[in-house]
């Protein structure tokens, strides 16, 4: 089975590659691009009966820093 | 409005990242993890109206190295 887990920092917490993005993207001509956050996306693939709290274990011990990162799980 | 991009290693493009986190993972007793990919995700603040053919050209441009990435838009 699949998992896919979305790691974002959290709002509030600067993203200086997001804000070099959006300030590339202005460059590039693209205008209206009023912010721009980059995060992580992961994608597992897990021996089949794995649950969602086994998935979000591993994000809290491994894949999120949860002091500035929030993490989002969608099996599948 | 807001645009996801998810941008991924082709298959068969080496992933070290996701390999290390493959690793890890097994590392902390997390058992039947058979692959790990890592990627990006993006997440677009952009002025109303702008089209998903704006959105597929940021991706061409400048988001994904189309070399040896792919990527996806979602909208909304």
């Amino acid at each position: 089975m699949k998992a896919r887990v979305h790691v974002m920092l959290k709002d509030g917490v600067l993203d200086p590659q997001g804000e070099a993005v959006r300030h590339a993207l202005g460059s590039l001509g693209f205008e209206g691009v009023a912010g721009v956050r980059q995060g992580k996306v992961i994608e597992l693939d897990l021996a089949e009966g794995t649950t969602e709290d086994t998935v979000r274990e591993m994000c809290e011990r491994l894949l999120a820093n949860t002091v500035i990162e929030s993490y989002s799980v969608d099996l599948g």
